[in-house]
């Protein structure tokens, strides 16, 4: 029986100060001047406070990838036609997608879930390969389908309250079995696929944080001037006809993320708060990723002491999601891939870290003379 | 027969623009929105350019950690004493410090380069282990030594012209060495390791770049404000010393070098110059190595082409060298430590984009379609 949100929100704890204060005194015996690592030396500390181990070690690193379709794709929002999102489900099986290869890169594991793909994903006979040399066996492929894309959000709600919440669920479920089930998960990566996404997530974005539409709305996979523009009017549409203009500012997250939200937004959202009852790391990846951050951060602000954001994406309302939360990119290398691709990048640094503070040799180990 | 400086800087051959070209095309096929990995898709086609192949493999990662004293500490211009240079030559070789933690993470060898240390490295019998499980056989110790450090470059040059060559050589010689011995060198990433030598760079950055002493000069290790203060006077003190003010600035690099310098910063800017004419790509560390690049630059402008800014270091010189070369950081984590560490954090992100450009699936391999 799958955890409700509200359990699962009684069950994120405040940061172990205990760890992270014994983490920093052991950074301070380190053979490396104080505070020489920077961002490397606060994160392994966080990372301590979060896992309540003094000296974690990240070895377990997985990547979800939610992946969902978009009634309003209807209205030509996307570069990309409807059908890529089911595409690359196969392609990500495949080990063929992005997150497929940087995952590798860093020793991931990737779980793709389908929440709410348009399509049926036909697993049999396996998708014909023949390609790239893959044996990618690390990719696994997790069926949580609620609903074959949203509905229309300029037409009335995305989807019902009840499917909002269930994406969630279907979150948490994905995040727990996956604890439970062989050799664990420490950190989470957490990504998306779904043509039109950046869609919903701008209108959340700037629903949330009050923003205006066309500051917190991109250009997504590759729109012009005029899509853009015509995009921005989507948006705008879409919070009229849902009621979500300031003077109705009263909606809980459930509630938003139903009237103009994503399967896979909600899905990343339920991860997220999990992983965080679980002690483990998040970190996110780019604009759709944040996006769920942010309904997850609505429903109960304390998961923000287990978020790590990796790069600040292109996308143009990223940066007011990681502001209203309070949280600070470690990078921007200009992508907006999504996928989780970011993420790894960010794993990567995190797990260094990490080694950093279980493996160096301290002061008194190397015979090395400390400060004047 | 070690090769002569002006033989390396003869053999540095601009980027092959066709194997760009077709890095670029090949990444228009791939599986993702134009540019969407943004920096991940500019460095890959970099290397492509540098390796004159456009799938390029970075597999044989090597970090050049060069090791020299400097006479100048005699002026308290570290918050460390001298003796720790040697000590953590020993700390390098016994696996412990943080270079190695951050080598093993990204499968990187180390040669450890003692090319001005002020103590004898004695290696039999081995230096006592005992703390730490180790095993980093991926670390080698590399005897290059032309002093005992340098001269204090207050009271005269730091050294002589010839051993400002010698330096620059050594790194050539080390770096052809690795490259012919054994399964040679994909990328190299360059680092230093002397206390005091950040002394010596700022010195350099001031006269090459023509910024003010106290806008190129930072804490080193981590010196107090008093400190910071007497540091500027120091560096002020050996450019009038060595008539370096601007009415004589007509110096060449190696006689720059020789004047204010250090035998690490030598070594490595012979390191890139002989990368760049092996069509090997060099990633920069933080500001010392910068600072060699400098001297590499100076020498022989064409070697930007193969230089690679991994991260902005916190020292206040580093920007100022890395725009007078004119090239970018891909990354700032309040890093100060040497060693190669932001390198290798680089590398990382490097190798990742080569992968993406090599193991990446095509829209028509795929079966997903493309832009509408």
């Amino acid at each position: 029986m799958a955890k409700t949100i509200k359990e699962v929100i009684e069950q994120i704890r405040p940061l172990d100060l205990n760890a992270m204060e014994r983490a920093w005194a052991r950074h301070e015996m380190l053979t490396k001047p104080q505070r020489s690592l920077g961002v490397l030396e606060e994160l392994s500390v966080k990372i301590a406070g979060i896992t309540g181990n003094y000296m974690p070690e990240l070895k377990e690193k997985v990547i979800v990838t939610m992946v969902g379709d978009h009634g309003v794709a209807d209205e030509g929002v996307s570069a990309f036609p409807r059908e890529v999102t089911s595409q690359m489900v196969y392609n990500f099986l495949r080990g063929g997608a992005a997150i497929n290869v940087l995952a590798r890169h860093i020793g991931a594991r990737v779980l793709v879930v389908d929440i709410g793909v348009a399509a049926d994903i036909n697993l049999e006979p396996e998708p014909a390969a023949g390609y790239l040399p893959v044996g990618d066996q690390s990719c696994k492929f997790i069926a949580k389908k609620i609903a074959y894309g949203t509905a229309n959000m300029t037409k009335g709600p995305a989807m019902s309250y009840d499917d909002a919440r269930k994406s969630i669920e279907a979150g948490i479920e994905v995040l727990d079995n996956e604890m439970k089930g062989g050799s664990g998960i420490d950190i989470v990566g957490v990504g998306d696929m779904g043509i039109g996404n950046t869609t919903p997530s701008s209108a959340i974005v700037a629903f949330v944080t009050g923003e205006p539409v066309e500051e917190v709305t991109g250009r997504g996979t590759g729109l012009d001037d005029a899509g853009l523009k015509a995009k921005v009017e989507v948006i705008k549409s879409a919070l009229k006809v849902n009621k979500l203009v300031k003077e109705d500012a009263n909606a809980n997250a459930i509630e938003i993320l139903a009237k103009i939200g994503g399967l896979e937004i909600g899905g990343m959202a339920g991860v997220m708060l999990a992983a965080a009852s679980n002690r483990i790391p998040v970190v996110i990846d780019g604009f759709i990723s944040s996006t769920a951050a942010l309904i997850a951060y609505e429903l109960s602000p304390e998961i923000k002491d287990y978020l790590i954001a990796s790069h600040l994406s292109v996308e143009s309302g990223h940066l007011a999601i990681l502001d209203y939360i309070g949280i600070e990119p470690m990078f921007n290398l200009n992508m907006r891939l999504g996928e989780g691709t970011g993420a790894t990048v960010g794993i990567s640094i995190v797990e260094a870290s990490c080694k950093i503070l279980r493996e160096m040799a301290t002061f008194e180990d190397a015979g090395v003379s400390e400060k004047k």
